[in-house]
């Protein structure tokens, strides 16, 4: 098993929209091969970045989507609020850095 | 529900019986009341910590356990390594840290 984690650091005038967007989210992620569950973490410590934690039958699957239409469906509205920030010259609203993970034991 | 991780960095020359310690580990956490699972995750990178992350019904739960002689019991081989360590002037085979959640959405 193969879990991916998106760390996403947001800017505090963001935290309202990055929560609206997950909380009706597309699930597009959802129709994939060899997706397997999602979960987003809130911090309870304001410094600390928010976790997407994806998992996967495989790393191949996980990799599959990332070049997917649906990863662009399921990412469209975050996607546009970052080009608008950039757009504007504005700060970007959020950073992100993926890391993955294989399963040592549960 | 609640989500604790436990960063973890290990020594190089620790990692293998870091790895041991959790693949036979004593399943002490799995008897508190509220435990939901647990997740060991391994790097991909060589840089990154590994991740334990445990599934609580509540924060009380998690911080019934942090309390608990199952907490004591499930570290006890960790804490002597360190404890080892310590005594004879050696570099701490690893650092620990916590970082607790809420569950946004899955």
């Amino acid at each position: 098993m193969f879990v991916a984690i998106n760390y996403i650091t947001c800017e505090s005038s963001y935290i309202a929209r990055f929560k609206e967007l997950f909380m009706n989210r597309a699930h597009a992620i959802d129709r994939l091969a060899g997706f397997i569950s999602m979960q987003v973490l809130e911090p309870k410590a304001e410094a600390e970045p928010y976790l997407v934690v994806s998992q996967w039958n495989s790393e191949d699957a996980f990799n599959g989507w990332l070049k997917s239409p649906e990863f662009v469906e399921g990412h469209r509205r975050a996607f546009a609020d970052m080009k608008a920030a950039k757009e504007s010259g504005s700060t970007p609203p959020m950073h992100s850095k993926f890391v993955t993970y294989s399963v040592l034991t549960d």
